[in-house]
């Protein structure tokens, strides 16, 4: 295991690695190399060594990777080889959507607890989960040992909520909100914003 | 304007200073820094003066980046100093909301055309679209001139709709489904994906 720091942008793109390789793997595939990986993903294959080479040695010179087993490895190295419990705050159309979502279990983590501050929605149950008020959040992030919260709130209401959050035992948050949240010393915050996709593109357009 | 191509991962950051810049604007501050700004995005001081140097030179040595010039030299350079319409296909829950998501006006994007397979919701409105089938798709894309399309359907159909979508003179996909798509020659696919967020913290916990 490394002695220093990983910058946080290679750490960023092994999930990415990752499913490139999970699907190498669905579809049968049980070699790949670099170049090979880097053609699908739009990265440089000495990028792709380069990131790699700061966790170990998992190729090799001539035979390429072992598909599952550089999988497995990302795995472990991400710490996805468990199941994270997630907790989902606001249950407007986008946590329904997140709540719906099959693509949370095999990658590692499990939507286990829905909140909301509507008291109509309250008591409504998704598939097997009821929607509950935010005064039971510490008593299920506690109960559950949850450290992973993916706020959909409005971004009024974004701010308040994760403090909240991280008041309660939360250490990540993914925030759906269009607005930049802090994180105190020893958690992280994610944003994910269609709209910084769509200009990534815009400029080569 | 640069001679040779800028890195990706430098265009990529472009949106997320400008996220963080017109946050700054909206506060009210006129004046902000390498480091103020690296603090705020946990992006080092010295990796923002550089991805900026690729484009010119927008702050003056001691008194910084005046935050409106630096915000339109960003909106010009990624091309999102006008409105670009957009055809989103899918209104299933995740459709739905991305429908109804408020961020996407002032931030150089509108989404113009709803389409969905499902006879039940062709015909439907939100807001003031009506949902339309797919066999719309080339009509309206040729029709207002649309570059930029959301996917937001099934895995399962997303290839056949990509496909659909670039032979109709789609430039840009950001595919919201579970599965890495292809983009042809001289066309671009972002892939947005909630776990890869997720897995990018978990590594830290």
């Amino acid at each position: 295991m490394p002695t220093k720091p990983i910058p946080d942008i290679v750490v960023g793109r092994l999930p990415v690695y990752l499913r490139a390789l999970s699907f190498l793997a669905a579809e049968g595939v049980q070699t790949t190399s670099s170049q090979d990986l880097g053609k699908r993903l739009g990265i440089s294959a000495a990028q792709i060594r380069k990131d790699l080479s700061h966790f170990g040695e998992f190729g090799k010179q001539g035979t390429g990777y072992n598909v599952n087993f550089l999988r497995e490895q990302i795995r472990r190295i991400l710490k996805v080889d468990r199941e994270w419990s997630i907790a989902l705050i606001g249950i407007g159309d986008l946590g329904r959507a997140l709540a719906h979502y099959g693509g949370f279990v095999d990658r590692g983590f499990r939507i286990v607890a829905l909140f909301d501050v509507d008291p109509a929605k309250i008591g409504q149950r998704i598939g097997e989960l009821e929607i509950m008020g935010m005064d039971k959040l510490a008593e299920v992030v506690r109960g559950r040992s949850i450290q992973v919260a993916m706020i959909a709130v409005p971004a009024a209401q974004a701010h308040q909520v994760a403090e909240q959050c991280f008041s309660v035992g939360i250490k990540s948050i993914l925030n759906y909100a269009p607005i930049t949240l802090q994180a105190p010393e020893g958690a992280l915050v994610q944003h994910t914003d269609p709209v910084t996709h769509l200009q990534r593109m815009t400029y080569y357009l």
